[in-house]
């Protein structure tokens, strides 16, 4: 039996950070009361949001900003999310352990988009019920599931004993981009996966590299370069620049780049290398 | 004299939790000069947001949610709350210390929906100014009064000594739930007090124990059966479900039930059992 | 060499607070993410949201409240601000001492708010890459650099390691309140410089002392005094009251008064003192 690599790196309270990524939104109870179960099981645990604002059920968007954000917290950080149409039915929830970090999600799709980078030593099914709040509602398992066992997990308990061991996860299959090889270069096929606040629209087509970008486009526009920075166009203009999760975006410099025509989440983008 | 029982409980830093609820949103800087306060009177206490969602002004819907959540905070914490339309005039401001937690809050009915519940053993009228901020301001009392209260609560200061006992909390008197009992049955007649972010329509009609739920009636919608989970309905439909705050609630399966006509706020529900 | 003094009261954990200021919104994860570099470099520091909904890339407003906020948290807090149009540009990164409080923003104005009564002791300009992240990108300094750099104050790194000194820092200018003295009195003329939840309208004019108030003007609307409290108007009536940074606003009990016609940002407002 190994020892638990990513409890290794504790921080200076002994306690394992915690992070929540969930659709429920600030304005209800619901993320408040999560934090509550986890004090009263892990007082003292740091709990990090990193966000709350997924679209409702939204498991794509939630499963995407998931994995643009695990990566920067401390090792040994338990990341737990909760998009969760299924609550309630028959779904599973996973705890999945990875050389630098432990995940707690529904089984519905979520942990494709972190676990395939995760390097994963050990994956259970989550059902133990003494784990959990006594008589667990059918409707609220962030608060009777998910936050109790996130807790536990921060003092140290172990994920073997959460429940059965899953030989193997089956990703649902992320959509890939495509790569298309013309006389005039070679094609990255892809699609606008998400808009941020700023209406910056990201896509799935990473930055490089493929040689040198010839053409970017993306609704009716065409980029022939790639920007430096958003200030880099004139106020009002869209360029094409590479985000922060290195990944090409459309964006307008002190604009919104989403009220442009075409530029909506599933809008085709393309990029042509030499 | 009786030693503080809630105070036995702290966590691992000796402070005791506080929680703030409030209708002051998250785009104003005033929560976050709330916990700049705090930090400065009782640096490292825990702050946990229950939420500062509530509509402005919306006593009703604050001291639900408010009762909704302070059962899930570990024991001692002090749970304060702002939903105060008469700041800066004449209303009390109240401090309640129950067994298992402590209520800070303006005298306008958000104590209602806590206070039945938490077996009350001390209640003051808190006007001992050298807790406050110097020279509170007419318009801020979370910034002076209630943030600076709360802290020194957490730091141990004695209930007693923010302001003379108060003999009884007279509640403004819920809305509660009517019977009537007819030939077919037992009937619970109660409305939507709530709307969740997912439209969820939490209804005022505990789940039971009334004998065989017969039928419970929404809008135009009849509900013969209370549903397992979300996901038991197809996709667009509504469904009855018991939620989890153990009351009866409307929702639709990867919809919205505020969506459908005469599922509002207000609305009427009845319930019949047998 | 002077010990810095603003690191002289450092809470219980030994580590200064950091406090966050943006306009990156709740729903996004960027906010998520400077906590977890931040978390990563400096575990079990506090923390402290004051907002992140300040509108994009809205400088002045972000000023505006950023320096409604600083003075009511503990000395030594690390105060960051990003509302950055020109991120990824040649715009420089600034950071300054002053005697109770360190702030960390871009060059780009949000300084100016803060600034003038924070008597700094030390400027300088944020260039020492050995404390950013690796690689930092182009569109997301918030993550990269004040982060990170926060983060390292926070410890203890000395300002003046991080760059180059600034011999100067000149504000962009203020619009100040304009005085006028006529035969009726003097005219304090000034603006709607802020609107906050509730619809409160925010002037520049401060609220004394000026001798006797004799008018305040805002849209069609004349206050011949000052409420002392929201409620002591009638439900929906407008009324002029000191607000809580103690300047003149304008107010609708249990209503918002941007919804007044001429009642919106920059909308003029004037006081005559006899």
């Amino acid at each position: 039996m190994r020892t638990e690599s990513a409890s290794a790196k504790r921080n200076t309270s002994g306690l394992r950070p915690i992070t929540l990524l969930t659709d429920f939104g600030l304005d209800d109870v619901y993320v408040g009361v999560m934090k509550g179960v986890i004090a009263g099981i892990a007082p003292g645990v740091p709990v990090i949001d990193i966000t709350h604002g997924i679209a409702p059920q939204d498991v794509e968007q939630g499963g995407r900003r998931w994995a643009a954000a695990v990566g920067f917290f401390p090792p040994g950080s338990i990341h737990v999310a909760v998009v969760d149409p299924g609550v309630g039915s028959g779904r599973a929830i996973l705890a999945a352990r990875g050389r630098r970090m432990t995940f707690l999600a529904p089984d519905n799709g979520l942990l494709d988009f972190v676990l395939p980078r995760a390097a994963v030593e050990e994956l259970v099914s989550v059902e133990n019920r003494r784990c959990f709040l006594e008589e667990p509602s059918r409707t609220f398992h962030g608060r009777d599931i998910f936050a109790p066992v996130a807790a536990r997990l921060s003092l140290g308990f172990p994920l073997r004993k959460l429940g059965p061991a899953v030989r193997e996860y089956r990703p649902a299959g992320l959509k890939p981009v495509r790569r298309r090889t013309t006389r005039g270069g070679e094609w990255l096929i892809g699609e606008i996966v998400d808009v941020d606040k700023f209406g910056n629209c990201i896509t799935n087509i990473p930055a490089g590299p493929f040689g040198a970008l010839k053409e970017i486009r993306a609704g009716r526009w065409r980029f022939k370069t790639l920007a430096s920075s958003y200030s880099s166009a004139r106020p009002g203009k869209p360029l094409a620049i590479v985000g922060s999760q290195g990944l090409v975006e459309i964006s307008v410099n002190r604009g919104r780049a989403d009220h442009l025509p075409g530029l909506a989440r599933g809008g085709r983008v393309t990029a042509l290398y030499s």
